[in-house]
């Protein structure tokens, strides 16, 4: 049933993975709306279509704003802040789930907000569960009215029926029938709740600030408001915060190893966050280094695609002794897509974000350096404008391995045959993107750049690697359903 | 007369100087307006207030759509661009003109229209006239109505009164009546005008296009739209240009030593852009280099304050073998202002900009450079921010000399007294920055990055470079008829 | 839970009881929505706050449109027509339902959709429920998950939970728990259904165009469309109408002795619309004739407060011999409220939409005509505007009974003790008022303007004049619950 | 040079003259801004394009603001009421001028405002100058730049241009070059100015509020704010208006025969307002009561159609005997066009404001009383539907003689060959529309109505009636100039 709201055209590039969600909550703090905005306006990176924030007053009760589009045009308004009042919020960034194929509705924007019997609860989710297609044709079948796309709401629909008395033990009973990814933030009328699935496939970071307490995506998160990072939530715990009581932790799951994102140290984390103790700006520095070791080649200059590829670059500068040097530019405009003029221009979309410099390339050999290659469309159009700048070489280094198979714990990835290097050899893709060499860092470098000095531990990975590997650490039943087949070995 | 257009807020440092300008003109392609589009959106940088485009068709006459706003939010529109028909247009993006103190106008975005006797002009101008207002007197008192508030209505005036029979000998003779700095584009039916005052204080750039023919304040503006670089317009040459003749070239001013505004190598132009044949970049790689050998120091890092002091930055380091490091990581979702919770986040303006990478930063010393320094408020906060990180010491480096005189050629600077640099000494500067150290790169040294391996000509100096010198090189009449005091020696 | 729309204000009389809504469906014509879009038109003065559309296309599924404001503006957008494709399709306006208190949600603007385990259903619904708040609770308490504050919602809810196997069975088995008043119109991929309540309450008309049928509040959504209209869906009675099989009729519930409310011949219903037979104007003019014999006065002129005292206002004047004049103008563009000036008008709001026609009304005794009292805030301020205009008398005559019930079937009506004539008897609202006589028809007369000419059947009565009579055809078990009293005789 | 404002479109029939302005201005009042408001919201019949307040305050300057759509949507909001302080103010509303033939420019919205060198100047205009062309071409030739499209911005140009040395002397100097019809509210940083032309063809009126003066197009704008009305602005007076001085009465033109507008009487005026001390409604009433002794006929029922037609029907009503009847019922809430359905609806245009009272008109004959023929489009759809609801006869009566000329003064006329009766007899336009009979009322007729008791004094005529005349008081000398041709005799 496609509604129509007038949608912010995505700006940016559809050659990247793109993280689904970004979640941020906050408890015992004056305005706590203002807290969540800046919470969410730092975590914009993480989805850039939607966003919402709940929040409860004893007064006011529970308030909600969803809309699509920015946080900066649509949190920032008096107007809007206005309702929102309250010591206690949560909120929600999103770019779009696994639910509506089409254009996204806006009840389709978390937090999502339920009245139970003993109160209400609002719930925001990172992460994507895989059996959710099951469970929704279960409940629809006892008599449940979904009313959005979101694979989020089986949790609430699963809280409703729960035989539990109150709402952490309800979600707790719901969380252990769903499968998948999820990093969850929820919040009661007294409670701030945060909960990380057993693997820990996403992240959820707990912060101090005052009195109260700060729930988040990332780092950055709580850098913006002046929080003190305290530790990451673990795998498999729940949080559960209240203003007198303070942190209490659960652990409701069966334990197993945790398996975090390794993607999100390439890409989808800032590069200002920290993660497992570590700078993942240093980490993407440190994987430019593995390249170079892996990699080198003689060349005049090393230029990062900003702004994925530069501290990768960097690294591979240092490593190899080529100046590092600006060799593509960035506006900082980028918006909707321009009007083609009846002459056609080469590679438009490209030129509208980027512009090569020319007069620093012109005759010299060029490494490129990029974080990863998707459908290698947008590769294929940069390394064309070098050429034309004047470039005598121009040789790829990828900061990640081929990525081959489709993301189904909370990122947009195109499907496995729209996946370049799932349908290419290494030849095969230097010469579709017609550059002179490529190179992509190993999976073990990765894991090295990541601070496993050992590498992979191919018995028992660290990390969830699946769109490198295959290797799908929960079973995506849903996708199986549908068709989807895993690796023959695994 | 105020009215009150709903503008975007502008998102950036109040701590900058801003360029108020960009201008770009197109003859001969199919879809001018298109064009122009592409070209204002590459010069967005020089003017984020506002946009406009005027074309011609000879079936439809002049067209013209003037809007508030990104041109990336306008110029995209079909509903718009349709109304833009013809095969030679120009267009105009502004930042805010001389002219209305409060809020500006609709009717005061350029390009300006009038109809004259012998046919309609438009004209898009970037610099400002230093006679305006005592122009403006004479021409009320005989009984011409203005309608902005803009120093540029004084040429149409001046032309609309002009005893000359066609539009360029009456431009001709409108632009030998004003003074101060002015690249402009303008259009008749037929041609398409470019004209560069005689010290030539702004750029204006001619490019090809297939059979047609372009004018842009910048190359990274040809680059867009594929066309290739010529030459630029000389300092005090009028470009007229038509379909059948080509380009026919004048110099109706009396000849003088030209003096390109030198901030533009330093801050306006995009560091992807050429002028006088060399990088923008390169240039300001090499006063980073420049500095270093000024002013060395003991360091761990070398960070720039993204994204205007990078190629410096990277100079720096590569001079020094100090290693580059991303230090300060810069939100791209940069926009308006969130409202402040009621607890008090510290420096939080700078926050939703900037963050520092804490865990790269903590106990190193950091050299932090950046292209300038004008109220010295931002750079303040800057070094809290990465004080508070951690960061054992900040040594400030500054690749620009000391902001201390306003510019009147078509720049917003603050008033003299609002310039940090003009109200104190080097050494009372650091300590109200409260840095480890800090120092400027010398005018000479800025000189030499510029490629005037000799410094400064103290005689005749090569660049209008007023803001450091106080070295005005078109008497500012307006200004001192309200006050304004040379400097003495001047 | 309060989001905040930016909602049109409410240009009309606050002073006037509100119907709540206007329903519409069609099936077998091509371009559905535009069909329903124009029915919704016809109806507007049936629900101004918020409209919506669903229908159903076998290639597109069902799609919907809701949106708050007026129809005109909404669903008159070719953006937003070409996403409702489909042969069959429903609609909705509504003024506010008895949920929210505040301000309404996008989400409880009808047709409501759910989706079923044996396919999709849209319903729309005009009335309502008296138990919704009791069955609401009951609901929620076995799991349901209620997402508006629409009492319609428990009909949706009931039906996901019937064990009944197709969307027709579970729908009479949901309207047998219901009580209150309804006329519902809705719609599965191949049905359009209308029922009507036992007593009829509201209105439900039933017409063809062409090979298609259509269902609407009033008839004078089939005319705007040039549809036949054939007879009213009875009192209990439930179509179901497909493209094959044409109109099905069944009649679920237990027959009881329709109520009609009367006042929708009073007020509610358009003067164009028939209702049993008789032209609404037409009923109205011989209100005014029975309030001429029950009331007759000496004066010189029949003035009818606009527009809804029109007809009456006719009739009293032909029945009287006193000539009719537009003593009193509306002005056409109403709309929202002004800023008043800070030297205050008297009656402002008032003289925003009427004006006294003072050239014609000095020195004249006035009889004015309005069709109902309800606070009386208006009504004293439109005698006060004829006062100061110079009428010699004013003679107040209202072509209803003294207003003293609230309605609790589907009408926005004030608490009891803000109805001006359940707290004052007629002389003390004379004398309120300040008008020279004071006169409403009597129930019996209205009834007989009705077709009635036997006057009311107080032992069976034939309408439901609850708001008149306070003999409510259905307990308000809710309101009871909330403590509102009966009349002691009921 | 078309720009592209989202214009409201025009929401009624173009079948209809239409008056281009409506003006207002108030002095001696705090908030004069939102009596401007006011009085503009009571003038909005005069023009719904777009509306337009400037105000003065000794503080803040001279302030305005003009906007697109109904004066409710607009002045209505804080935001824009704020900007505009002073006890001193003015506005205009317009329906479009003789100027831009597409699409109006925000420019061309009125109040205009210059800066002269002896200060600031707004002016408001309601009618249109005859000779605007041949000035306009004068005063570019002088080297005046127009910036609207409006033929008001001449006298502006002509002002600036005086040798007199204060605003009111250079207006009337202005004042004496322009010819046509103008009746002008004028304001500078002290004075309200009133003028109208020597023939006085558009009305102006004078009235009091509290210490204040306020001059409006009709008394109902006086009405709405409580003023007083003191007396009409004579024909070629000009009125100076002072806080001080109170008002002062000049006469700078050479004295001629009044004649103001008929069709005011007719149509433009709202019914409420007094002209020439006679209720505007009474006139309308009497022309019926005129047409009922010029055209009898034998009719079971008088219908107007609705609103302008309903005081001539009350009148022929009351002359005939026959009763008066809603038999057309108008829709409120008129808007924009709806999609037309894929199946083609009779009359869709005129249904959406108008629906036939079917089960009234079912075998009647009717009298259909409207108030003019313009085009007759409207008209023969009218009767269509009349006939579709199964009238038996319809005979049709207009209130005004046949509209044969095109209005040069400033209402908005079809081409002459546009004009049904322009180019068709009686009988010919009787058979055209299809009705059974068809008579206008005569020219006497009407200035009969109008209080002549002896009618039209053909050697000197009391009204400018040119439309249905040819008899143009003030010869048009740019449209003669473009073709036009005058009636032989004339």
């Amino acid at each position: 049933m496609p509604h129509t709201p007038s949608l912010p055209r995505h700006p940016f590039d559809d050659d990247k993975l793109h993280e689904e969600c970004g979640i941020f909550g906050v408890i015992g703090v004056a305005d706590a709306a203002q807290f969540v905005a800046l919470g969410l306006h730092a975590l914009q990176h993480r989805g850039q279509e939607a966003g919402g924030i709940v929040t409860y007053d004893p007064a006011a009760g529970f308030s909600s704003a969803r809309r699509f589009g920015y946080v900066r045009d649509n949190f920032t308004r008096a107007d809007v802040m206005e309702t929102l009042p309250g010591t206690l919020g949560i909120g929600h960034v999103r770019y779009s789930t696994s639910g509506s194929k089409g254009q996204t509705q806006i009840r389709d924007v978390q937090p999502l907000f339920a009245e139970f019997a003993m109160g209400g609860c609002a719930i925001a989710h990172n992460g994507n569960l895989t059996n959710a297609e099951q469970l929704k044709r279960e409940l629809i079948e006892r008599g449940s009215i979904f009313q959005s796309s979101s694979d989020t709401e089986c949790i609430i629909h699963l809280m409703a029926r729960s035989i539990q008395s109150n709402i952490p033990e309800r979600m707790k009973d719901a969380l252990r029938r769903v499968e998948g990814a999820f990093s969850v933030i929820a919040m009661t009328r007294s409670k701030l709740i945060g909960v990380r699935d057993p693997l820990g496939v996403r992240p959820l970071m707990l912060g101090r600030i005052g009195d109260g307490w700060v729930l988040a995506s990332e780092t950055c998160a709580l850098d913006i408001i002046g929080a003190e990072f305290l530790r990451e939530v673990e795998p498999g715990e729940m949080v559960i915060i209240t203003a007198n009581k303070g942190l209490e932790s659960f652990y409701p799951f069966e334990r197993v190893k945790p398996r975090f994102c390794i993607f999100e140290h390439v890409y989808f984390s800032r590069p200002d966050s920290v993660i497992g103790g570590k700078s993942v700006y240093e980490t993407r520095r440190r994987i430019g280094v593995e390249l170079a070791r892996e990699a080198p080649v003689e060349a005049d200059l090393v230029c990062p695609v900003p702004d994925s590829g530069t501290p990768a670059a960097i690294g591979y500068s240092q490593e190899s002794g080529i100046p590092y040097a600006m060799g593509i530019i960035r506006n900082q405009y980028v918006g909707r897509t321009f009007i083609e003029p009846a002459e056609h221009i080469r590679n438009m979309g490209v030129r509208l974000k980027l512009n090569v410099n020319r007069a620093l390339i012109r005759g010299k050999r060029i490494v490129l350096v990029d974080d990863s290659v998707v459908r290698g469309t947008t590769s294929r159009k940069i390394k064309e404008m070098i050429l034309d700048a004047g470039a005598k070489e121009v040789h790829f280094r990828i900061a990640s391995p081929p990525t081959m198979w489709p993301c189904f714990y909370g990122v947009d990835t195109p499907e496995k045959d729209k996946l370049l290097a799932s349908t290419m050899s290494e030849p095969q893709m230097r010469d579709h993107l017609g550059v002179d060499s490529l190179s992509f860092v190993s999976l073990d470098g990765l894991y090295r750049a990541c601070g496993e000095d050992a590498g992979r531990d191919n018995a028992a990975p660290q990390y969830c690697d699946a769109c490198f590997s295959g290797d799908y650490p929960v079973r995506p039943v849903d996708r199986i359903a549908r068709g989807f087949e895993l690796k023959k070995s695994a």
